[in-house]
């Protein structure tokens, strides 16, 4: 039997956030409507912050509302405070992804709140969501990022992550995302930190979240496959690179992340061929978008198919 | 203590085979002293084969003889058959690397041999060697490619390879390179193969030669060092795309693989900043040849050299 990993679509958010030009709605909807048949199951749909802000999330409300009608598809938002969270309970979005930064420096540089500051907001937040009627309450998720190191600190130790860690959790997160921002990460730290983190939490249940930034963003998915991590963040077409940097790749691609892991025997659920399709109605939408991915320019492997089949983990 | 890793720069070869434009012989000799300076112990210079079929190694004798007077610098060539080890002789070459495919169809196409006649091949090679006086013989390595797919017969059997592996070794072979020619392999699939040959080949040093055409080449690199591989081959910029899929990926990027290595506490042996350098001098000579790369892009993280002392493997 093949082990099942999760695949969770943050493009609409990482990636989008820092382009310059509005994705109209309709597109965005497209996108994740094509994304979640190709058998993606879990799309970070979009952010709920200002729009003043981040005006490529003022649809965040009409975004939302469609994505929760599609079937099967567990919808999931950013929220940076109880106001985001609010706005999520009101919209019935399934999961909200609180982030925090483990780096205190990038935490005050983002929210202007120390990360002990955004630990005591976080515990408001599952608060508010436990007030609500067991029907309206979302899934609340602690997202630790700058956990593999920060722009500002550099690298960041392993005991302030699971620090951090714990502290969410005890405030009742029921799942964590360990973050590599800026992409610094690389597969020995990330078993490192992983191991730690996992040997702190109990059975809640720890997703990754890489990029792509320094090259090492697959190498360092397979280190945390290797401590257990089955729940993977990526973007279609690598979207969220810095946009300081023209071309600098952004999050791990996921359709390179999905044909690693299907060649490699685990199942993802997704049919590569679908997914890759999806990159044509971003960029239909977006042609000012760079588009990365090595899948989708040199194609599958011949006989593809039958060699993957022959291989379970 | 850190691992010593033997990283291999092959991009004089396989990076500019498929080149169309002449690399002028002393760009080339710059390139490999660069590089040789920047701490890369090891260079596949050139091909022997013949100009007609080749013309960019129509300069193959200068270029040995020129990284010959490189103090401390591994020259290595590629031969295709006897008469590439005779020439290889000859110059004074350091070690000859006979290439043969693992795929029957593959060999034949490329070779008009099957893979079995090419065995026999490169056991008349290592005679030949082995009949010169001490000083003058050459190391003799064997390579074998499309180990890990092949773009004819798609996925190859283990036992093929391996069965190969053990060939070659009878026959003389003191090293083998073990090749993800077309750039087919996943880590799963890395380590199921390095692990079979490595069981078979008892003290005799293998290398790994991934192509990160569908990006999972540092990914490859992570499965191979789980299984004990110190030895790596890959290009400056990622040189070494095929030639019909243009701004392919080719071999893996060596300031990539170079900066992961580093960063997880392996001793390269290598100043990333002055490897980093000598892209310039490769695009200065070829301005129309497309690097890769990631780190050249994003630069090394905040405080790296601090942190990655601090991370010893």
């Amino acid at each position: 039997m093949r082990q099942k990993i999760t695949l969770r679509e943050v493009g609409l958010r990482d990636g989008l956030q820092i382009h310059p030009t509005f994705m109209p709605t309709a597109a965005k909807l497209a996108w994740i409507a094509a994304e979640a048949g190709s058998g993606i199951s879990e799309i970070e749909v979009t952010s709920y912050v200002p729009p003043k802000l981040i005006p490529q999330f003022a649809d965040a409300q009409p975004v939302t509302e469609g994505a929760l009608r599609i079937a099967g598809l567990m919808v999931t938002a950013l929220i940076p405070n109880l106001r985001g969270a609010q706005r999520g309970i009101e919209l019935g979005v399934h999961k909200l992804n609180y982030v925090m930064s483990v780096s205190d420096t990038h935490n005050m540089k983002n929210v202007r709140r120390s990360s002990a500051e955004s630990v005591t907001d976080f515990r408001d937040i599952v608060t508010l969501v436990r007030s609500q009627p067991g029907h309206a309450q979302p899934l609340v998720c602690g997202g630790l990022s700058t956990a593999l190191g920060c722009s500002y600190e550099g690298r960041i130790a392993v005991s302030q992550v699971v620090k951090y860690a714990v502290q969410l959790i005890e405030a009742g997160a029921q799942e964590l995302i360990v973050a590599d921002t800026v992409g610094y990460a690389d597969p020995a730290q990330v078993r490192a930190v992983f191991k730690a983190v996992l040997a702190e939490v109990g059975s809640v249940p720890v997703a990754a979240h890489f990029h792509d930034t320094r090259g090492l963003g697959l190498a360092n998915v397979c280190a945390a496959l290797d401590c257990g991590i089955t729940r993977f963040d990526a973007s279609l077409a690598g979207l969220g690179g810095c946009p300081f940097a023209p071309g600098a790749s952004g999050n791990v691609v996921m359709e390179d992340l999905c044909f690693m892991l299907d060649s490699m025997g685990y199942d993802t659920g997704v049919d590569i061929d679908q997914l890759v399709a999806v990159r044509a109605l971003v960029s239909a939408a977006l042609p000012d978008m760079s588009l990365q991915g090595a899948i989708a320019r040199a194609g599958l492997p011949q006989g593809y198919r039958v060699a993957a089949q022959r291989l379970p983990v």
